[in-house]
């Protein structure tokens, strides 16, 4: 039996996950439905997502949209999809672009969405109208061989870190997976294809050009041609793929489907790395907000950029850096030095202006030298106001460009030279340290 | 009495020298005349340069033209012109753009040089045959109160260390502050002018624009209108002269026209002034190349231009350099740190081609780390090859970009850390360290 053949068997639900699935699907539309009638409107139900195309891995969610004809108002569809919602799960909304009830049936997750019912996926009015236009996309095209391939290319992805479209991942969501196997037939056919591809990739179902494209990967959706269905996609999740790609083709492994955990590194293992490498830790830790992953990731990451530039233009060297996300935000940084010169050299103004003027008798009692001139721009020695990177963070981090809710930076605590080997930034420094690919691990 | 009548009364040549200059040109023109008719050539000869004009400051030199007809064949010019010079001075044969002989006439040193007599000075078939226009051309022009404005002016840039268009000093030549002085009526006239002056001048004896010139300053020559007399000056040069021009305006002292002379800086101020900056020194000692000046100096420049970007090429910080030619070639350079971590971040091939299989499975075992992937590029940290600048100078110094006659380096000796600051090296360090502008010195 291959490799794949064991894989798929591990995968494939069991028949009795299968049985209790399908019970728990036929009780929500039973009480779905009860509840639509009692709210007066004729709404039809349609079960979506994994569930409905057959091709979810490991614990299957639920999707259960309620279409809205087009003529009920928008305020009108909310508060009856939400009351539909609490009627049927008793959950929790929750808000994506618009809001929906999630909650469990029979021990399965579940997500109750009203949504439009459009004639045509390019008339939508909000993203969760496209779903239905996927899904039927996708059953008329699956059969059963083709939806094992999904299967098994979900799992890689999984396993390689790669799946999923939220921003805590920017990989390939479900439906990229779903059309990736149908535009190349098999997982070792996309493989194949995709040792090959190289950043600025554009195709649909019939067609590609391996250049051009503005994102890594562009795949124009066969049911709304102007929409990249691959858009979540980083640079680095996409070379990630293909260098998987690569290396699962020359020597296949079980390792890329269900690649070992990966165990935090010790601290004396962290430090001894620094110090071979002759580096300078620096860690940030801040108090994290009550958002969603969605929304705190993006800003996270927005807010690391934002303060390596400042950390930059302050004349520090950044080699590298990483994140936590935990009960707190804990950012690295690797540095050339974590101590600068109590010196830095200043360029002022043109000299041919009269500004060199102010800028040369400012400057001349400065107890570091004279100013002097290179290349027509004054230049001089002055004291540096921050030489350690903690100074900084805590004097001008919040004139860096931050997240909207981390601008204040809560909870603020800076860590450089030995205090940054401290238990709590194990997770951070394995993250910025233990570079193995997954399944190398 | 003013300021610039008294700096002009130490400048006016004594009658004694007048006479005994005047009496040494009768001396040359007549040997010289002699010489001539020896030869059987029909030739003239005319005085000019500063002597010609009555524009020297300090002790003159003798410059005597020998005029040849446009029908002598060039290497017959070159043969009798060289010829006379020996008849007439005994000297030593020099080589410009083409040969003169250099010699000394009563105390006086003397050229005497062959040039062609053209009709007009766009007809040149040598640099010098230009000069003979230039001469005229500041007769016609210059009266004694104007002559007295180009004595002034052609201190005060000796004075701040802006006069000669050598390549030693890359400023302003003779014919530029004669001309300078003729277009703005005096040297007042001029330095208020240039207060406002930016890099890109461009102007004519009429005419001024103020910006778009590809040098520092265009003066286009009146006697040659494509030619730019300001050509060899540099920018630095020029904006010295403007801050000097804005500053003696605001309060002028003689210390403009007659500097102090600089002491060297005793080795312990030099080390301190390191010190309190927290730079490091670096010294490259090279031989001397045995070249006139003006071949020597652009390749000095040339050459510590290449060291700079090979020390920066691998990540050596340089904030400052300088440089002194005395016996040997000595550049200083100032460094953030004169050593490096142990390691280095190394950027391979973009992940998303077959480089990178390489690139990853060859540093995989490096032992600071496993590669990773940073913007679509593969890096890793990798052990640094040289950690010191002496070390990378020494192994890879001859890679630098140099100049022609420094390209192996001769007697290359790298001084880093406290071996930099040896008494040998306080002129250099001087150049680097003591910014004080001339007057202020």
């Amino acid at each position: 039996m291959s490799l794949e053949e064991e894989v798929l068997r591990k995968l494939r639900p069991r028949a009795g996950t299968v049985r209790r699935l399908e019970e728990a699907v036929e009780r929500l539309k039973r009480s779905t439905d009860a509840s639509i009638s009692r709210s007066g409107l004729d709404l039809r139900t349609m079960l979506v997502g994994s569930v409905a195309k057959g091709t979810y891995v490991g614990e299957p969610d639920i999707d259960l949209f309620v279409l809205f004809p087009e003529d009920v108002e928008r305020k009108d569809l909310e508060r009856v999809g939400l009351r539909i919602g609490q009627e049927v799960l008793g959950g929790e909304t929750r808000y994506a672009e618009h809001p929906y009830t999630h909650g469990e049936m029979d021990g399965f997750e579940v997500d109750l969405v009203p949504c439009y019912e459009v004639k045509d996926a390019s008339q939508i009015r909000s993203a969760v109208d496209r779903t239905p236009f996927h899904t039927r996309f996708v059953l008329s095209h699956l059969d059963d061989g083709k939806r094992d391939q999904v299967l098994l290319l979900k799992q890689f992805m999984k396993g390689i870190g790669v799946y999923g479209a939220e921003a805590k991942v920017q990989g390939f969501s479900g439906y990229l997976t779903e059309l990736l196997v149908l535009r190349y037939g098999d997982m070792r056919g996309l493989l194949k294809a995709a040792s090959g591809w190289k950043p600025g990739m554009v195709m649909d179902m019939n067609s590609v050009r391996r250049s051009g494209g503005s994102a890594p990967l562009t795949f124009w959706d066969p049911v709304d041609h102007k929409r990249n269905v691959s858009s979540a996609l980083s640079l680095d999740q996409f070379c990630l793929f293909v260098h998987a790609a690569r290396e699962y083709l020359r020597s296949p492994s079980e390792r890329f489907f269900f690649p070992r955990p990966r165990a935090l590194m010790d601290l004396d293992t962290i430090e001894a790395t620094f110090r071979s490498r002759g580096t300078s830790p620096f860690v940030v830790v801040l108090d994290r907000p009550d958002l969603v992953d969605d929304n705190l990731y993006p800003q996270v990451q927005k807010s690391q950029l934002g303060l390596r530039k400042l950390l930059e233009m302050n004349e520090f060297q950044v080699l590298d850096m990483s994140c936590s996300v935990q009960k707190d935000v804990r950012m690295v940084f690797e540095l050339v030095s974590a101590e600068l010169p109590p010196s830095r050299l200043h360029q002022g103004p043109p000299v041919c202006t009269d500004n060199a003027d102010d800028f040369v008798s400012k400057w001349r009692m400065s107890g570091l030298g004279q100013p002097f001139m290179v290349d027509g721009k004054c230049m001089t020695y002055a004291k540096r106001e921050h030489r350690d990177p903690a100074a900084l963070i805590l004097a001008k981090g919040q004139e860096a460009s931050l997240g909207n809710d981390l601008r204040e930076l809560r909870g603020l605590r800076c860590f450089s030279g030995t205090k940054a080997y401290k238990t709590g930034n194990r997770r951070a420094f394995t993250h910025l340290l233990d570079r193995r690919e997954p399944w190398r691990v």
